[in-house]
């Protein structure tokens, strides 16, 4: 894409009502424009960041077992009332509609699935089952805040599934932990399983995907020597406790909750009557986990924990960056152009400033837009048949290279 | 995709609520899932074509220049009140949140869309701009019907284009006449381009995109020799009549409207105030245009031409198709699972029927699923060393092929 193309503009000053670095960084850098509290469009190069991560959890979701599909925003007042959550979750619900044909704005999807999976499934033979959407989701926060980490309008990736067994949740539930870690390893989040509360949805404890930042709204205990870790609404232990699993020591850190996974048990089939025949040919309730990720929540995340503010500078995880090589050209646009074409052909995202502005104008808007390598090219560097070559991703120095020795995957 | 784990279930009764082919094919076929009225889920199948249309119009839109963003569905009543849209289209608008937070559930999104393009730009230099998203939209159709050609949550593409000049929008708007009928032609659909009144949107026509069949809402009054075409709304002519532009011969039918385009002027762009600084340094008001495809329309639409009720049988357009090949083993699952990996291996789509069930089990369930080719291997062919061959979209004939010269692009 070249650059004097591309729909942004990057700003100076601060958002008067940025109350966090993801927000303030993503619209100065031009990524998002703040429409209402807690509801923000993604303008091109946000939008490409997030389609990124959604490709990255559709990947893992499938690898998983999971099927894609694609529920409502609209949920019909009748079928919401049958899980008592109508009433329940009233605080946070949009709800619409005339007086005969209420409806809420959906901000999870158990009620609709639970509704489609025993309508399409009724023996043992069809599960285990896992389905998946990426969605929009609408919640009446009281106060939406910090950006993406909280907002009213979001995007999740939302996945539920159904056994005949127990056992056959565990083993689902289990390798979901897998497949969340690789999907936060791959977009650049050290993301860590933490016992939690089950909450509105369920009983039994869940598992929150915790990255640990000092923004983060949740405190975490946690073992410094194994994996144990508690939030702190259900913490049996505190600060230099002895691990009650290993006997390591107990740290407290702040985390931003990325993902969370639940059993469901049998809370939504058993009102919902989602049922199956078993082998034994008897009729039960289907057994049920949801498993969340929040997307945009990630995308503000990998801000908190990516931007530099003191250089005023990002730089995005190589997966999810908007694009993979910004190409600058300082009054070579002619030389430049030549290296864009030839990188295209191999397929690698590249953003061309062919723009004509002055060489420091430029690289302050590079540093902004954060692209995980840099080539530029200028008199000096074409004087030599080269360019400069920067990947602050990796541990490359700034380097002159030959043009004819570019060689970039 | 393996279809013993596929998760979808077809039906032989016709749902008793259908009121139209295309909700009742889908529904049997386990494409979609009604929910409530006007609002489908899209099961794994049914969210395969949507996704494939989704990406024909994002190459198409791209390609006409256009930058893909996304806007909320949440639209702050404060906006909308200025462009006088908050009470002009009260009927049809999901209200929702408390006295002081009063927000509508967007069907339309000319004013976001203005605010934000008002926002990032403001000389002629960044003119003419085109942006669009794919998104959901919702509307409270008093009548929902006719399954997904008039629902209440829909899914659209819509494109919004600012100009410095009625010149350069004339230009755009003829451009996008070809990208869209591009759009239709892949999908599988033939289009007419006809004229029709501006609604709400504008003062002038506006274009609508119209595939003609009996089931279409709008009559059609058009040239039998060029391509003149009016809504019966703002028609100057009726059947019979001589073509005011060639003296051909006037037609009428019945349409269902896939798309349409509106010139804006500066209907919107004059209340929120999106103003630019012209070249001779003069400030006006942008020039705007909105282009608008109804993707789960013409998902609907696709099946009202496509599917045949006589033979209980569909057959999607290859752009579009869940699986562009179905493989049916009977019997044969080892023979079968070799040239399942050898297609997936070259990128082929294939949907594996791997199941226990009989023949004539196995050809209802490929017929209403509608792959255009079909390869079926059973003992007779595999004693030839030979699979036998369909390709419904085509003039092939089936005819049995050996299974070294099997080649599929």
């Amino acid at each position: 894409m070249k650059q004097s193309k591309l729909f942004f503009k990057t700003r100076k000053e601060v958002p008067s009502d940025a109350d966090s670095i993801n927000a303030s960084y993503l619209v100065r850098a031009g990524f998002v424009q703040k429409h209402m509290a807690g509801a923000y469009a993604y303008l091109p190069l946000g939008l490409k960041v997030l389609r990124k991560i959604e490709a990255i959890v559709r990947e893992e979701m499938n690898n998983l077992g999971g099927q894609e599909l694609l529920m409502n925003i609209m949920q019909p007042k009748e079928l919401w009332q049958k899980t008592g959550r109508w009433d329940e979750m009233n605080d946070v619900l949009y709800k619409s509609g005339d007086e005969k044909n209420q409806v809420a704005m959906a901000p999870t999807h158990e009620e609709e699935v639970t509704t489609i999976v025993k309508t399409n499934i009724s023996s043992y033979k069809d599960l285990p089952l896992a389905v998946y959407q990426i969605q929009t989701k609408l919640r009446n926060e009281p106060r939406a805040k910090s950006g993406l980490l909280r907002g009213r309008e979001f995007q999740m990736k939302d996945m539920y599934s159904f056994h005949e067994s127990e056992e056959s949740f565990s083993n689902f539930y289990e390798s979901s932990k897998k497949a969340y870690l690789n999907f936060y390893n791959r977009i650049g989040l050290a993301a860590k399983i933490v016992e939690a509360s089950g909450g509105v949805f369920t009983e039994k404890h869940s598992h929150e995907f915790q990255v640990f930042t000092p923004v983060g709204e949740d405190l975490i205990y946690y073992c410094d020597h194994c994996d144990f870790a508690q939030n702190k609404e259900i913490a049996e232990v505190k600060e230099g406790d002895a691990c009650p699993k290993c006997g390591g020591t107990i740290k407290a850190d702040s985390g931003i909750e990325v993902g969370n996974i639940f059993p469901l048990e049998t809370k939504y089939s058993k009102p919902l009557e989602a049922k199956f025949v078993g082998k034994d040919g008897v009729l039960r309730d289907m057994i049920m986990g949801c498993y969340g990720i929040g997307l945009t929540r990630c995308l503000g995340t990998i801000v908190e924990i990516y931007y530099d503010s003191a250089k005023n500078r990002m730089i995005w995880p190589k997966e999810v960056a908007p694009f993979a090589v910004h190409l600058i050209s300082l009054g070579q646009n002619q030389a430049a152009e030549e290296i864009y074409q030839d990188l295209q052909k191999k397929n690698i995202e590249v953003l061309f400033d062919d723009r004509d502005l002055s060489a420091g104008q430029k690289f302050a808007e590079a540093d902004l837009i954060g692209c995980p390598q840099r080539i530029v090219i200028s008199a000096k560097t074409l004087a030599e048949d080269s360019i400069e070559y920067s990947d602050f991703s990796g541990e490359t120095e700034t380097k002159l290279v030959k043009i004819s020795e570019l060689n970039i995957a």
